[in-house]
């Protein structure tokens, strides 16, 4: 029998009979133990989260955020569960070019916010962030009070490479968050790209940071962002640069102004703020109080949620649909040959569309 | 035998024995030979509409605004010959919005054209038509010179139901008319709706046509519309309103300087018109040929063309994939299901769009 030549190695109960393999040692089992894992126990994890556990939030928007198949059902129920717990905060976007002060700003914005009684999550949304260089909260030591401050949740920028994919995993990051407590959710977006109608159609408040310049208040903001924002935030508007922004403020007012009326019945404001010396940030939420108390009030607010919910199930779908069309493979390789057909004016781009369109009907049911 | 009965009214040569039925007489051959048409000579329409004949022309674009399936496949033949002879025009964008004189504008522009030898084509595009009060080109006698010109060919609005469909139809018209021999083809729409952003990609150079006001000279026109603009003309710059024309312009042309330059390096101008006392028409020319001069020397004009191409080529792509799924009448019940869950936050939207795509392909494989 093998256990006779080995008899001080024997790890298991065996039945009589049945023999044990000569190279299983209490050296490899414990090896294979200690880097076993006990399974995920998403109901007990829920029920952390939904009694504020951290660290279970942390590990519920690890699973949104992994390709894992499995993980991505576990996911699926997490958010099922909370659904009923969420929708309870309020959900600001915060936007603006690199360089305006975002950190210092959500720094500042987000103690006051946590000293008057608040529990605040932070989420980025940056699809960018793997072209340049890391999440824009990636570094986290920019907010090092916010960071240690137990009511405050950061959670740097959901990686991914496509904007719908970064937008779904945020949007459900907010949901966890909320069913986790948080009250207030801030989103960071960098003012510069698509992110910000994402960002736009999953917040109820809208805040563009901005700083004064020489004339040029307008510019590196894409004009569609300027008419998104609910609030514009002067920042550093401090010392030498207070006259400036001072003069911003009546310059972006008076560009405000030629926008139409919004939906919420909200005239957009522009403040200014020093979030570095702690300026004017208690005017910000006086101002989103302001805000929320008149949508709240005019059914705007509700209308919004549910209006972005359906926005959002059209907007996933949508992606997918062309996703698998232009994913698969087949047609990649009639697509880019069509391409050039259709740039050299071989062909028209409608005939050309047709043919792929046909192919891929042909591919998809198998006929 | 039945002639024998009607012996006068015998229509068709038989042969003996085959007996002519009683009720067939010479007046109904009569009348089905008048109403019986001589089918479509696909190739002799091609020949004539290559040769210049704008009936043939008017006849080929019947074809492309046709729902008949006979009819779309004839379309796509006369695209497809007539495309080696197309893309020699220069394509001119032209917008505004109601009441800015946009009819006056391209008579007295056109007939300019004409009177230097250009042969001129005036398409519209205008897929809200329906909805408001017939085709904004359907009032013909809004360009009396124009239409009894023998160099100008008006073509009003195609009608469709999706921005999609006419912007097709639209773009395939502009084919048949280059390869009518028309150098100069003008697209009319109206500033207030997504259909400038299809107009300018499917134009050469985009005009924004606008009023001098108090003041609201960038009010009424969309943001992204006077970003696209290579050129605004305030029309109506006559007589009392001429002083506030040129401080329209000066202001305009600030605005127009926030904007980051173009793809084209061309930097966008403001001039002042009358279209009614044809005062700046002839200046509105010369800008147009600057700008080809440039932008055929730097490689952009045809650049543009070639990006314009492959954008048909997917825009076509993407709108049929989405029709595909929402007209598809399993799919359109369970989404107004789906939607009624996510909206009272009973389900994620992604949990939702999961479901339904899960069921589409369910259907389209039919597995």
């Amino acid at each position: 029998m093998p256990n006779q030549k080995h008899p001080h190695k024997k790890s298991l109960n065996e039945v009589e009979g049945i023999s044990q393999p000569d190279f299983i040692n209490q050296d490899s089992i414990r090896n294979i133990q200690k880097f076993r894992r006990a399974p995920l126990d998403t109901d007990a994890l829920i029920q952390k989260l939904l009694q504020g556990d951290i660290p279970s939030l942390s590990k519920a928007i690890t699973l949104i955020e992994s390709t894992n198949t499995m993980h991505q059902q576990q996911a699926h129920q997490i958010i099922q569960s909370c659904l009923p717990y969420a929708n309870k905060s309020v959900r600001i976007g915060i936007t603006g070019v690199p360089g305006v002060g975002k950190s210092t700003f959500i720094e500042a914005f987000g103690t006051y916010l946590t000293a008057i009684g608040k529990k605040v999550a932070v989420l980025a949304i940056d699809p960018s962030s793997s072209i340049s260089r890391g999440s824009i909260l990636g570094d986290k030591t920019r907010m090092e009070d916010l960071v240690k401050n137990k009511n405050a949740f950061i959670r740097p920028s959901a990686s991914g490479k496509s904007l719908g994919g970064v937008s779904r995993k945020t949007r459900e990051s907010i949901i966890l968050c909320e069913a986790c407590g948080f009250d207030t959710v801030l989103i960071e977006t960098v003012g510069v790209g698509q992110s910000e109608t994402a960002v736009h159609s999953m917040t109820d408040f809208f805040l563009l940071l901005n700083l004064a310049g020489a004339g040029d208040e307008l510019q590196g903001i894409k004009r569609g962002i300027m008419e998104m924002a609910d609030a514009v935030i002067i920042n550093k508007a401090d010392g030498d640069n207070l006259e400036r922004a001072r003069n911003a403020k009546l310059d972006i007012n008076r560009a405000l102004h030629l926008f139409p009326l919004k939906d919420s019945k909200w005239q957009p404001k522009v403040l200014l703020a020093s979030a570095f010396y702690n300026q004017g940030i208690e005017e910000v939420w006086q101002l989103l109080e302001n805000y929320f108390s008149l949508t709240k009030e005019n059914g705007y607010f509700e209308n919004n949620r549910n209006n972005q919910n359906a926005y959002w199930l059209k907007e996933t779908i949508n992606e997918q649909l062309l996703l698998n069309f232009y994913q698969n493979n087949v047609i990649a390789d009639a697509l880019s040959q069509e391409e050039k057909a259709v740039q050299n004016n071989e062909k028209s781009p409608f005939v050309a569309a047709s043919e792929l369109l046909a192919l891929y009907a042909k591919i998809t049911t198998g006929i």
